[in-house]
């Protein structure tokens, strides 16, 4: 198809639209939270607090600093690791989560927190915001290289808006914990984007195999998107826990996940290989799977040992997803994942959901204590009948909700995108930069020194050596006629 | 001119003899701050507290960290972009605030915490050190490529000192509120660096063009730095703010404010672009205008959707800059801004300052309660009769001194670094890491496989592929003669 | 010698077998600690707690997240340097301190935290996992390149068992203060790896000269880790110190140690040149060894002035170290250090611990009051008739102790190394990422325009262009046999 991949107008057009609305959304329904009022020094005396640090502020900061990090760079970078599509990974990445959190605030105060008709914003509600941009950035994975920035938009639009209510029904209906989103944010972000990528199918997407390898360095940068999402994940577990205890325990339970996660991602990567080679994807991907699915038990009493369990077998599985899943996806029910979020956060998602019900429903009194259990599951007020049980249960009816919004949403979403006017590129031209950025032409004059096997004498000059010009990048490259 | 730009003597005595009086200053006049002393056991009893969280330290140190990053990954990072001179962009720039924090720590503190003779170090002073460098970041954007690392020395000796006063004059003098630094760091910083560049104008820095501009690696190397300040920049603003309320608004509002700005930027990029395409430039700087233009606002009740609408012009205005005002910088003015600081720094800069001295001018006790505005204005002792009206005044004061004092300081300054021996680059090797810095020899063998077109039979060995030497960066391949 | 270097089985084994131990180990022996267990209900109420914020998570997280970062961003991108390593480095990094961490908390849990035969797990364990595994990335440093995975797995294994067993002797038996490891981390670390490359020598790498060199982007990867490591050290240095002052202190010491540092590096790596070029070894490595002179004595009394004095002369240490130590310990010792850690670590630790020592035993109540003495120094108990001086011998103790450690445990541990069938690579293919990793085929096709010597009508097509593929990385160019 030769659709019209020009931006000028429908890109700017787009953003100042959003923006435009997002400054009038705001006038009219935003104002700060009592933590970050100046009246916050009546709230002290109404709180009957002495100290500033009982600011929301000093709990929160440091962890949301930390996830703030990994949507940014964590996201961005690990997807760089294509060739020639590391200016739109980062780039496409951070447009779309600085638009996503601006929404998430609204739609998310919409719902949880309204107070007198207005929002009213403080750390947490950053946090939240960055939270369920994540989800798209998972999404943005699946259809990495295929959509243009103007569709990475909608889709923001659209799964923000979905991300809330699916998160609304959760917390608030279902009254499901999940502290870091296993199914929140992983499965809904997984299978939102896993729909909208198998209806948005390119047929010829063949013709740039090569453009959707990696290449050295490439692969270097995603590693830093890589290792600053393991390192900062325990923030992100614990990043919205109750204070003392389930902040503390959830940023241990990650600690202890990740870690397994690594060797086992390892070990499969090694043993599928037949010289016993490593591969970067593995790498790069398989050892976060275990803080996906330690998310929803993580300040929960998994036990370190638990949280070593979990890990360990989801370095494994979501190594041979890679490995065998993927091409599979691709080659029977073209689904055409891009980055393989499937094994990263689709089954660890679900895994981590299972994993959470199973802990809740296990939880007892002489584990948490009489207090600690009432305080960790909330069981007071409408809830303070509900046995552990009925709480896991809960639980696995939420990730079943998860999915199904997920399916849902990604087929409408999936549908409007498929329009043929969002300056999509054509299938030749994917996972290339140069469709959507002006490229720094990179021209070095390479000294090719003279043919040691043309006799002297057959031509003019035999010792004066030639010059030619090379392009050290792929992409102006490779744009040039092959001439036989 | 043919300087001479080996620095064997020069820079060694220059680091060495500025470090011995740095040892020998801080020797003379620094000791640790009561929170920091390990007389902080009396220190508790005097002040009446029991919990060693109230210690500075831990409302600051987080911030204080964040702060840290964007001086030296941020800054240095973002200017790696050139093609040739990431090594000098990230060096140079960790010598010169490597070297700047420590005589910061003494000019700020002789100006501001000298107690019995002696200057009390402690966080606060670390971020006040790093803030003040930070202007020098900004200025080094300016001169890049074009000046030496002994240049460099002198000029943050200087700028350092001069940041120093026109902060006491604007903080202390004129009681002007200025958290974010959009007056004391990014004009000052800003202006003073554009007329040092004007003075040290190059008249024929045509011929790097090539160098100038940069490749794709560098690219994504300069989006580390410019993720990392845009992420941290809410630590930035809110890092010497009052505790509790303030810290968290100026978390907020430089949060909102950078988000903003990052889709009012994409939106310019494209439209000005002939074909839609975005422009790195733009969003490796443009993005950041939002945190700058909020520095002076961000902790006052500017309202989330006042960050907002402050964000949207920045990111208009600062790719507007580097469209059509650099050039014209350059062509009309002789102004050489390597980095577009003035479209970063500058313009922004000036905004804030206009936007936090009108919304200090318009702070009312209904938006802030009484004892909110008193405190957040520090509206007593011998200010009890201010109005905000006159605290807007001052604040106004402020701009034109901090604008007065950086083009007379960045005057005398130029003039200073004009002196032709300070071991500057001559101007065909401007922006080239080879004048000062040791090259990896890249060599790679590369593959050229025999020329179709020449018919077999005319030379020797007709199906022999040829190798050739090929130095995959552009330094030293374009050091070559090009040969007819 | 030819090594059979396919890992197939053994990598895989080695690490499964590994983490089902782990799991097995921590199921049997470790539970949350106090602070973070549910019961912290009843913890609060037993420990006369109002605020949550007394949970020591609040006094340590942002302190932690820092120290992880430098471990697995500093140490894993400081060593991808080499222009054909990166992946190693940073992979078998992350690989050898994700194993590491684990085995850390048990081993260390042993030694230090065990209750009621469980080990108690809290924030602080998780810091001193990091730094056990920080001396283990100091000995990866001295053997980088020339081991295998499964050899560095095994390393990993003894190295932290040793170290465990080393800290326990010096901060227990000899009660010595070490805050941020000088002789724990860094000598022990430091002497440990070069005894175990001395031992590992290699005759024939002498073929391998190219790869052991770096190349520009890989220089500037490096100094992603440099930067982490210099900006995130005194979060190092002050990670585990007392509450309040002491980590108030040790944050401000290293802060000065490492900026003096730089100057003195910067310095005499443009004296040591001929023409007065900076070396970026130098300035990636030399411009830390600030911090870790400074670990010992960090938290002490050493005053801003102390701390700038050792980063001073360390900087001008390690620079000497890396030009005419290195080059002789290789020659005449055969000790193939491939970071130099001996004069980032070793020297620059060995110092430290002298350093700390000394201002121990100068310790006097007129500087750190009664009750500040007995607090740093812990002199209560069976200590309170300990003098400063006698801390001091003991500090000595714990330095003679830890370099006895080193070098018996590197001889052990390097004899187990040295056993053939570990995988390691043969001499001529140390250093290159292709023997363990898949890596990615890049192919661009390059432009090289007619010979111009070449006169037309000598051949058929003349004013066709010739089409050649380049190979833009060295390891799979240098991989081709170069034909006469």
């Amino acid at each position: 198809m030769a659709w019209n991949s020009n931006l000028r107008w429908r890109l700017p057009l787009a953003c100042l639209l959003l923006q435009v609305a997002m400054v009038v959304l705001f006038g009219v329904f935003v104002r700060y939270d009592p933590d970050a009022d100046a009246h916050w020094w009546t709230e002290k005396t109404r709180r009957n607090i002495s100290s500033d640090l009982e600011n929301e502020f000093y709990y929160r900061y440091p962890s949301f600093q930390d996830v703030h990090v990994m949507v940014f760079v964590g996201f961005g970078f690990l997807m760089t690791f294509l060739q020639r599509y590391g200016f739109s990974a980062v780039g496409f990445n951070f447009l779309l989560a600085a638009f996503g959190i601006q929404w998430a605030l609204l739609v998310q105060g919409w719902l949880h927190h309204v107070e007198d008709r207005h929002i009213s914003l403080g750390i947490e509600n950053l946090i939240n915001a960055d939270f369920c941009v994540a989800s798209v950035c998972v999404a943005f994975g699946a259809v990495l290289g295929k959509v243009s920035p103007v569709q990475l938009l909608i889709m923001t639009f659209f799964q923000v808006t979905l991300f809330s209510v699916n998160e609304f029904i959760l917390l608030q209906l279902l009254e499901v914990k999940d502290a870091g989103g296993s199914m929140t944010i992983h499965t809904f972000g997984a299978y939102f984007g896993l729909t909208v990528t198998r209806i948005l199918y390119r047929r010829n997407l063949e013709q740039t195999k090569e453009r959707q390898s990696s290449a050295y360095h490439s692969d270097l940068f995603a590693m830093i998107g890589t290792l600053f999402l393991w390192m900062y994940w325990p923030s992100f577990n614990s990043a919205i826990s109750y204070h003392g205890d389930s902040q503390h325990r959830a940023a241990i339970n990650t600690y202890c996940s990740l870690a397994a996660c690594v060797l086992t991602s390892v070990a499969m990567s090694s043993a599928l290989h037949k010289k016993g080679k490593l591969d970067m994807v593995h790498i790069q991907n398989a050892t976060l799977a275990g803080g996906v699915a330690v998310g929803t038990a993580a300040e929960m009493m998994l036990m370190p040992y638990g949280a070593l369990i979990v890990g360990f077998f989801c370095g494994i599985i979501s190594t041979l997803g890679f490995v065998y899943l993927t091409p599979f996806l691709e080659s029977r029910l073209q689904i055409q994942d891009t980055c393989g979020i499937h094994n990263l956060h689709g089954i660890p998602g679900i895994l981590g959901a299972i994993v959470g019900a199973v802990t809740a429903a296990c939880a007892s009194p002489e584990v948490y204590g009489q207090e600690g259990l009432a305080h960790s599951f909330d069981f007071q007020g409408f809830k303070k009948d509900w046995t552990t049980r009925r709480q896991g249960k809960f639980q696995v009816f939420g990730l079943l909700v998860s999915l199904a919004m997920a399916l849902m949403g990604g087929i409408i979403v999936g549908l409007i995108l498929r329009l043929p006017f969002w300056g999509q590129a054509a299938d030749e031209n994917c996972f290339d930069d140069a469709v959507y950025w002006e490229i720094p032409q990179e021209k070095s004059t390479v000294y090719i020194p003279e043919d040691p096997t043309l006799k002297p004498g057959v031509h003019s000059a035999p010792l004066v050596p030639v010059l030619s010009t090379v392009s050290s990048i792929p992409v102006v490259a490779s744009a040039m006629p092959l001439v036989p």
